[in-house]
């Protein structure tokens, strides 16, 4: 009665920022898909607080390429600094589309178009035309409520809207899949505290079908949530996919489920289940741990640095980083429920 | 009765190359020390194929001390290429150790002097004697056969010359505790197709306690046996203080066990038995996964690509990588067990 994760074997190219210390980007992307099985090549497009040209992402690739290590089943692409480089991301990934063109399933893009959050755009603005021009080949995107709009131009204003830009994206740019993570919208049927997650796998006609996973607000700044998110759900769709009922979805263009499949059985609402799990599961665990790193750091400090108060915000950074290594059940096995519900 | 690792939440510096795919130096580990539930910082000496200068290796922890993210336990050094970088790794070892003066046992530094391996030096010459300079801050050093003649300059030739240089390295450098990792000397209790490691945590006055593990030999060529062992090593030394009867150990200078304890009893020995134990099941897993890898790695190349012999190293290359990811459970609870003995 293992709960280890039943994931096949996978090799993910995972693209985002990378730091020294800490749990931010691919340093957290990397661990989480490993600890859930995968092998990861991790490109960083961000190193040493430098951002990386676009030049080098493509030589880098290369680099993969002729040492035969480019046989990638999925591609993860985070955080991306600037629109040539998000380019040459998207270049990697039609080269992966076409590689592959021949094995329907064979390679699946999970695309965070990271922009900006709460209304507030946080790139330069010539990334959100580079994000549209490559969302027809993404397989699944991960646009918190913001970025939504952004990409498909509604105003969500409640879940009313908030269906029609899922449906904008479907129609727009044929996404297959699409989670829009972190929704902050009142719903009848929603508890106070609680916030919810949407998502959509369409159908053959391109309709949405729409699922809703509600899930209580851990009031607490944390870094990284993003990228622990899109790690977990690349790993758990992989998963979702090799058990679902229809043994030959993974041999279908982009993992589509059948029009037989209905919102709350599809391995995308399995997946984002799981996923939500594993986030409540180590948010709470990393809220309860968070006047223990507060106090080893500041007991660190020299008398005159506690005092000051800029420096105060290194003691908060540092509480703010998900503590992943020491709660790797959490992400392996969490034993929180959480189930996908109608809109 | 969860075989899970029992090592106090750990804060590990390692330093050691980078590589964007597959599995060696820094890559290995950080992942290996991170599933043993150790939070890593990692201080990549190359990057992107390019070596990074002692500046940069300087200025990267500054960074993290201006930020109060230098609280850590261990750090592990692997992988520097040249001298001056050598010295830049050892003024930050230093640099803990003075910070930690007060607290005995509060930083323990361990130390892999990657020079060479079967008569060969592979750095450049002038790498040696800043090594040896860099000897007295260890705490525990992992030199191969060939690296602890050139750090003890005793001619290693059988198990009593072995002794001896273990013996040198207590005396003239003071090293607290050594291991020299894969040796190939015959003795009359090793079985054919066996290899052995060798260590010692000295005694108050100085005096070797010497244990060996004898293990079988897996004949296959391995990339990265060496980080792995660093890894490990970390991690267990930490937990066998931890765990160890004397529970005052972790507040003693360098994890020094009093005298009453036997070269058998070392805490020392306690942590390398596990991680043999770890490193035989890898290693096996990752012959046993050769043949997948290889094929699947020629697969994807064109056939012309596939009869060009100059190739033929990428396939040997990728199938030599540890297969670390899927083999989660061998590394935090492996089922084989080694003994240490008397030599």
């Amino acid at each position: 009665m293992s709960a280890s994760p039943s994931i096949p074997a996978t090799r993910v190219l995972a693209v985002a920022s990378h730091v020294v210390s800490g749990y931010v980007g691919n340093k957290i992307a990397v661990f989480v898909l490993q600890s859930l099985g995968c092998d990861v090549a991790a490109l960083n497009t961000v190193q040493f607080s430098t951002k990386v040209s676009a030049k080098e992402i493509t030589d880098l690739y290369d680099g993969l390429r002729q040492s035969y290590l480019d046989d990638f089943d999925m591609m993860l692409s985070g955080y991306i600094p600037g629109a040539e480089a998000v380019v040459a991301v998207g270049n990697i990934a039609k080269e992966l589309k076409v590689k592959n063109r021949d094995a329907p399933g064979r390679f699946f893009w999970v695309l965070d178009p990271v922009m900006g959050d709460n209304g507030k755009i946080y790139v330069a603005e010539d990334v959100v035309p580079a994000y549209k021009s490559l969302l027809p080949y993404a397989d699944l995107i991960l646009p918190n409520q913001f970025e939504a709009e952004l990409l498909s131009e509604v105003k969500i204003t409640d879940m009313d809207s908030l269906s029609r830009a899922i449906q904008a994206l479907h129609d727009k740019y044929h996404i297959p899949h699409v989670v829009i993570t972190s929704v902050r919208l009142s719903a009848p049927d929603h508890p106070p505290d609680h916030l919810c997650v949407v998502g959509s796998s369409m159908d053959s006609r391109g309709q949405a079908r729409l699922f809703k996973i509600v899930f209580p607000s851990i009031d607490c700044y944390f870094c990284g949530t993003g990228d622990m998110f899109g790690a977990l759900i690349t790993s758990r769709m992989r998963e979702a996919v090799a058990t679902a009922a229809d043994a030959d979805l993974g041999a279908r263009a982009s993992w589509l489920s059948g029009d037989d499949v209905p919102a709350l059985e599809l391995p995308l609402a399995r997946a984002t289940e799981k996923v939500l799990a594993s986030m409540h599961e180590v948010l709470s665990r990393t809220r309860d741990g968070m006047p223990a790193v507060v106090e080893r750091t500041r007991a660190a400090m020299t008398d005159g640095d506690r005092a000051d108060e800029s420096k105060a915000h290194y003691v908060k950074t540092k509480a703010a980083e998900l503590q992943l290594v020491r709660n790797l059940d959490c992400l392996r096995a969490p034993a929180t429920e959480f189930r996908a519900k109608a809109i």
